[in-house]
């Protein structure tokens, strides 16, 4: 269980497979986030339709609502949600600091009041682990401090010591065999405080590692670097996942520095708003223009809104405040990163990942690429 | 085109076929409402999944929004729906009375000012048939008045008069031989009234015939006769629309009638607002108890909700303001009426009709069954 075999490498870009109990998935791989039991507006069998892999859950969204309890009472979250494949939960130790009020952290855990009801819930490395268990997804997380940039050096490093020793904890409390817990390796964008978390994090030997404390703000000329430290020193042979990191430009750079996992709730977020993603940039569906487009959002995309419907048409549902509007564009934003991931295992398959992911930025981009993502595609074909 | 064959007939009711160019449908049924071009949260695919027949649209909201000439740009509303089966819109009558603004009356037509932008709107039995013509529906309908509950009967009689003017004037403008014109009888409650609007009607011998005027708050004690009265004096050999009915026991007791099509937002609406509807009444899962029931909406139906989710996970998502959550009871709720009517078509190939309609009352009323109800099967029975 949990084997993780690497295909193709190119660079230190990889393609793999990842085994667990609910299906082998292809890495590099998008996941979508089901934050509350469900990815918003989409059923279990359009994820299947568009080659979702493995679906998110939030640990602290279910364990206030409706209790994890009533999870486990379905079987787990395949059975709760419908959804057969794999899931992976975070340890809601992010959405405590994002969501949670008047938080405490302490060396035994964090303190804080529901977002729903104000009502005071601590949340623990053995709690997380706890709940996690009674969730029933395949990759669980540590629980750990995901800290706001910018952030005090000292702060940060308080921060991933203890991150270490709250790991330390989640792995004495799991008793699940069926599991696989993944260590979050901190340090914001400094590249002492990375190196100092990958020290002390590494000999844990956890069957993944997930990067944590980036997309938080800071600039990307600052992520990627510590996206690349940070693939430099992982071990090659283990899932490695950059966490809460979905736009397309930011996962083919990831791809291209050695990531293998991505999620977050970008796509259907940005869905939601009216925006469709393509390999030409974001196409706002707000705006006048696409009123009389007879054309679908994307001629090449596959997926179910690209096949029935014209752009004209969408832009009316959206004006029209019509439900069906963000349920389709989830969907078509979906189906692209998907498909954006299986374009670069193909490229990666064929050898020539670096040199299709320079000319998808050059058409992303408009011929303006940027430097850090010139600079992320450099760094991960050694050159 | 549009022939409308009687395969079963039972006391008055009826099981039949109607063909139309987009495909032949059967009786009795009911059709789902998708107002501005969209069943609200349904894919055309999951109207296909679940039995729907002909869908509805609006001719008031389709020509003020996105304006009928998009519609007819994408070919029809096929072409910009996405759903390739028969279609059916309304004339924009009802809509102007309901929805517009400082409307006015005239001979001539309606004038009333938009509720989206408050521009001023001409609505004219003429440019009715004109928009319905682009929007390209296979059944169309005459531009009507559907007066008030209660009205005064000098009122209504003028109108119901004034509506037959309007009746000649659409079959003088209609020019596509491929779209079928339903007549609407009018004359509210009153037997006197219906009696004069069948006996203006009927002479323009159009190939269906609406039943309006009524379910627009008038007690059922006072509903189902008018209704009987007007099946009892329709052809045989025509289709009958019974205009805005959708609650199951109104389509039990419209089909003893003689009814052969009925139309309601009421499924979709009463599922947005967290309602299901069973043979043993209407569930609501916005109560407590659901929370922690296991068990399906309902273990007979067939609908992907049914077949997928819990009654817990269902109020779990409705808690949780899920979009999923509408889509999935909207979803349940068409397909409770469609096959709601395609079991009276089963009873009705068997010639056990009036007992099964009697049996799902004693069921769906829990033994309490209302007299009109009763009343509207023995008047069908030829009791």
């Amino acid at each position: 269980m949990f084997e993780f075999d690497i295909l193709q490498q190119e660079g230190r870009a990889r393609r793999a497979t990842f085994r667990t109990p609910h299906g082998t998935v292809t890495t590099p791989m998008f996941m979508p986030v089901g934050t509350q039991g469900t990815v918003k507006g989409i059923s279990p069998q359009e994820l299947l339709d568009i080659g979702s892999q493995i679906v998110l859950a939030n640990t602290y969204h279910l364990m206030l609502r409706p209790g994890e309890q009533l999870v486990a009472a379905h079987g787990g979250l395949p059975g709760f949600t419908a959804y057969p494949g794999p899931f992976l939960t975070d340890s809601g130790g992010f959405q405590v600091m994002s969501l949670g009020h008047m938080r405490k952290i302490t060396e035994q855990g964090v303190t804080f009041k529901s977002h729903l009801d104000g009502s005071r819930v601590e949340l623990t490395p053995e709690r997380s682990v706890e709940v996690q268990e009674a969730l029933g997804a395949d990759v669980i997380m540590a629980f750990d401090e995901c800290p706001p940039y910018p952030a005090e050096p000292l702060y940060l490093q308080r921060s991933l010591e203890r991150t270490v020793r709250w790991l330390e904890r989640c792995l004495e409390a799991k008793t699940r065999e069926d599991q696989a817990l993944f260590a979050i390796v901190q340090g914001g964008t400094s590249g002492e405080l990375r190196e100092q978390s990958l020290a002390l994090t590494l000999p844990f030997a956890t069957p993944g590692f997930a990067i944590g404390g980036l997309a938080v703000g800071e600039p990307k000329e600052e992520m990627f670097p510590a996206v690349a430290l940070t693939t430099g020193r992982l071990p090659a042979h283990k899932p490695r996942y950059l966490m809460g990191v979905g736009h397309p430009e930011d996962l083919i750079a990831g791809v291209a520095l050695g990531v293998d996992m991505f999620d977050c709730v970008y796509p259907t977020r940005t869905g939601r708003f009216g925006y469709a993603l393509t390999d030409d940039g974001r196409l706002n569906l707000n705006s006048s223009a696409p009123r009389r487009q007879l054309e679908p959002i994307d001629s090449g995309c596959d997926c179910y809104a690209c096949r029935s419907y014209t752009r004209a048409y969408l832009a009316h549902l959206i004006r029209a405040e019509e439900m069906l509007a963000p349920r389709m564009l989830s969907l078509h934003n979906l189906r692209y990163l998907h498909r954006l991931m299986a374009r670069a295992g193909d490229a990666l398959q064929q050898g020539t990942f670096f040199n299709w992911a320079t000319a998808w930025g050059e058409r992303y981009f408009r011929q303006e690429v940027p430097a850090w993502f010139q600079k992320a595609l450099e760094t991960g074909a050694g050159i």
